[in-house]
């Protein structure tokens, strides 16, 4: 970026969207999510922009997924009414959650404890309650074949005043394990046949329970949901280097970068330093060629400023302190960004690097809200 | 912490600063600065917290040390007029420079390519201009024996009309790879001898040239600073797993730690998940017992909630997820924190953990400026 380019104006570390390819990537998943009957509720942790969540309900979403009860109040007040909240109740935000109830937000809640589940019908929140499942992932959620604990918990819902029994909801993180398409699409179905499994427990129990499922490796990977009511991607709007790596994005449809200053030039070390560093990407990795650790990856702009393709030969940010970011790659690429210059840094995971960062501009460089 | 303690209200993830430890060990490093002779500028990047600089303040610090511009502006807003920007000068951010000079700042920035005091030279900004060193850590910085680059640097720094050459400047990151007290001696000899070495090199050509040192490591292993005229440690005040896994800290002089929300409890896997993650914690490690990461430990409060001891055994956080973070440990130490109580856990590396989360309050429960 030696020209003058809409991007010229940044002096510190923003984040740059490509509009286009993150609304190509919106409506790739809205029309597969209506193709297969499933509904469509994505996660808005990615970006936690109002902005590219209305780019959502353009889309003709109307309901989100957030993480956190903070989140949660901040779309909240920007309108949204059916949100839920994919991490376990906390019973400390019980007075957060009345006030989104209050408010009008109808709140979907999961639970994976009978102890959650006494807190909540306890705290007098009106919500539709989930029971989180285990389907492989092992961070949290009662074990998909766990038949009694599975019933016992539905029916103990079913049973509390202001709850309504919503179904089984699990987040497959595992498929970031995974490194080929096949991989995702063979943990997403080993996943799936769990859930199905854990709804035909409550079946025979007389409950009926709809199923939701999360990631965006196999929402993304997937051609069909057969069995799953629901899905809640988030980074499916922009992927990033961890998503390229499972298979589930070509590098054609990553709609995030990161803009950084150049501030260093080491020819002997074949690098130069940037402004942008674990403050501003975070320290999650994708896997380096050699195996090492790689936050990030060099794009360039096209002629008109329009758009992005990775560098060629690859430049990576391999190194990182709280503010500096170290990218090596053949003097090639490095000599194209002197010091003064811009560099755009794909991240290695986008999610963290928005939390991060919340400087948001356009490829045309108009501010979005962050 | 079952029973009711000040910190009972804690509904979300929180940073909680022993402010006894953390003024404790501001007055250890002011009384070794004084008694060595050598100038104490304390880095804010590691709280961000004005009222914590103020605490800096009491024990005699008037210069203070930022990674940012923006910190720089944060910091000047509150009343300081003596600013190091110890990050390479970026030419994009001059007009927030000349807004802190027109602010009454006296600004300390670092540069070390021609290219950089060229910018510097002519973006009219009135600055003390410290040539960086790379005295070992190959991070940024002229390489310490490149006589002749530091010389025509300083030359060009002293023939700038508003620059006035400092002196020269390191930070010996590479103390972070230690792994004990002796380590950190080792690097931090090695590198003050560097210092000494470039030192030299400006005094042949009759240039005098303070020295500037930075790390938390080696500024707290050292007695003293034969040598060096300025020290700008930063993690000192609150120290953390990675701080105490190089033996510049023991564990008694911690003064950070995370609050969060116990959310599940999985027995089977001897583990709790709380709400505190990489948005939170951040992705920085300190070294597993067993070779894997570890991004926090648990600590647990004494009885009249005034001070905090790492618990008995061990429990650790060894996975996150962007608001998820797991401890694994005993189910001696883990029953002790069912779902809806709150856990406190020292962060691996306190500066991210600080950057991340934002909301801090005393152990006496009082918030304070974040």
């Amino acid at each position: 970026m030696d020209g003058v380019t809409a991007l010229d104006g940044i002096t510190r570390p923003t984040l740059v969207v490509d509009e286009a390819r993150a609304r190509r990537n919106i409506a790739r998943m809205a029309a597969k999510a209506a193709a297969t009957g499933t509904r469509f509720r994505p996660h808005v942790k990615t970006h936690q922009s109002t902005t590219i969540a209305r780019w959502c309900r353009e889309a003709g979403v109307d309901g989100i997924t957030v993480s956190s009860v903070e989140m949660a109040e901040r779309f909240a007040a920007d309108g949204w009414t059916d949100i839920t909240i994919a991490f376990p109740f906390n019973a400390r935000e019980a007075d957060a959650l009345l006030g989104l109830v209050a408010h009008g937000v109808r709140l979907g809640l999961i639970v994976d404890s009978h102890e959650a589940v006494r807190r909540l019908a306890a705290s007098g929140i009106t919500a539709d309650t989930w029971i989180e499942v285990d389907a492989g992932y092992h961070r949290t959620g009662v074990d998909a074949d766990d038949d009694q604990t599975l019933v016992d918990l539905a029916t103990a819902i079913g049973h509390a005043r202001k709850l309504r029994f919503a179904g089984l909801l699990t987040h497959a993180g595992h498929t970031y394990t995974a490194r080929s398409r096949d991989d995702v699409l063979r943990i997403h179905g080993a996943s799936v046949a769990g859930m199905l499994r854990a709804q035909a427990s409550l079946a025979q129990a007389g409950i009926d329970a709809p199923i939701s499922i999360g990631d965006t490796p196999g929402c993304s990977a997937a051609d069909r949901f057969d069995g799953v009511d629901e899905i809640r991607p988030g980074n499916f709007i922009f992927f990033d280097l961890q998503q390229l790596q499972t298979g589930a994005c070509s590098a054609e449809d990553i709609a995030l970068a990161v803009a950084c200053p150049v501030v260093g030039r080491y020819a002997a070390r074949e690098s130069i330093v940037v402004h942008g560093g674990s403050a501003h990407l975070s320290r999650d990795a994708a896997d380096g060629p050699d195996g090492g650790a790689v936050y990030g990856q060099l794009v360039e702009l096209d002629r008109a400023g329009l758009g992005w393709q990775l560098a060629e030969p690859a430049a990576r940010l391999t190194g990182m302190a709280q503010e500096h970011g170290t990218i090596t790659g053949p003097a090639a690429v490095l000599d194209r960004y002197p010091v003064g210059s811009l560099v755009l840094v794909v991240p290695a995971h986008a999610c963290l690097a928005c939390a991060s960062t919340r400087r948001f501009v356009k490829l045309d460089g108009e501010p979005i809200e962050a």
